[in-house]
């Protein structure tokens, strides 16, 4: 029986070239790893679209992506079923049917994403692919203050690596917090969608003003200035994680 | 000035076969890095003693080592300028001077370890090099029960790796507790000092005993067996860390 599976994937991003496969299959990258998986288990070839493309060293929670198989196995016994043919640094945690007009990306409402900032006197070995070191002390109250001037719909071509091309450069950010925990500063934000990068460089503008170089009360400036020279520089990929994405 | 120096080392022991350097310099060990760490910073040669010989995959937040050598840099800037040296994967916390007559293992009066167990459905990947996974509900309670038969001065051969050859089995647990901290299961222990692969024999008993294979009260029994069959199996060198050493 054809059916239109969707798949919560889990994974580590830290020994991946991204998500999104390459021509040149040497390239390790998740979704090669995934389909290649799928392929196994399933007997079939098998081709997922990914709901988002994370980059090189970028973690997920809550990646989505659609496969479109033959199979009877029932969609609760597909995780376990899954693991086995993938490897350690990625984990299917979820699965369910849905329906030929589902499409991982365009049905896509709203997705969360974590950006962590371990700011402490040293850099933490055991941590160093999990989060950007930040040793100078951050002023969280006037990150917090910056934060919520990204709320709302905006044109974020400030916050948008330069070469990338999109119709449009207009996003809505429906939720932004940055909160401490224990020795992290943890910035969530969640959107309609985000730019390349984007998520990056507003945590890299937000750490920017946790410095004192620009003003928590700039970011307006900013978003107005469409000028990707007058935000924070992009924040290391290690310390983002993909974590929830709405439907 | 010649000084002897204690160092608190922390690191991820992921890519790493130990602590303990080997005569084969391909081995990549934690001492081996830290020693050519500070030959670079202090232009001598330089050999430390660390407190613990950790085994391969075990992580650590507080190794100590001591450090004989002749140099002029406050021991508060050590840190930052050994760090310069070292790989990402080991970093250096704290620097101290100490007496002629100090010996970080012979000094010690208490190591703490911890072990971490993720009791969860599916396996999580960034947590894959940092904890034990078992999917199987574990019984916290009945962990808790048996980890309390662990307290005081016992002779723990039926905790110790068979071929391990040491002068007494007999150590002194002063501190053991068994708690749930989101989905991990998280084991604190602290002794004089631990028997080869003792903890790890002690988590995996625990674990047994969260499912149901061995009983929370046959703990006595199994210490006064001296038999390590008797024990559950060892548990993974991942979820262990070396927490802190008391002096």
């Amino acid at each position: 029986m054809l059916r239109r599976i969707l798949i919560t994937i889990s994974y580590d991003g830290a020994l991946f070239c991204g998500w999104q496969r390459q021509k040149d299959e040497t390239i390790r990258t998740v979704q090669l790893c995934f389909e290649k998986g799928c392929e196994e288990l399933f007997k079939q070839p098998v081709e997922c679209t990914g709901a988002s493309r994370t980059d090189k060293g970028v973690h997920s929670f809550g990646q989505r992506a659609t496969i479109y198989v033959d199979t009877t196995i029932p969609s609760k016994r597909l995780p376990i079923a899954l693991n086995c043919f993938l490897p350690d640094d990625i984990a299917v945690i979820a699965a369910e049917d849905v329906g030929e007009d589902f499409h991982p990306r365009y049905s896509a409402k709203k997705k969360t994403y974590e950006y962590k900032i371990l700011n402490d006197t040293y850099r933490n070995p055991v941590l160093r692919n999990y989060s950007e070191f930040i040793y100078e002390k951050l002023d969280i109250i006037k990150m917090q203050e910056a934060a919520y001037s990204f709320l709302g719909t905006h044109d974020f071509k400030a916050f948008c690596a330069t070469g990338s091309s999109v119709k449009t450069s207009v996003r809505t950010i429906f939720d932004i917090s940055v909160y401490k925990s224990d020795k992290f500063i943890i910035m969530n934000i969640t959107g309609d969608g985000f730019l390349y990068n984007m998520i990056r460089i507003i945590a890299g503008t937000l750490i920017y003003v946790g410095l004192g170089k620009i003003d928590s009360k700039s970011i307006p400036d900013i978003i107005n200035s469409k000028n990707r020279q007058c935000a924070g520089k992009t924040a290391g990929a290690q310390g983002l994680t993909l974590l929830n994405i709405e439907y």
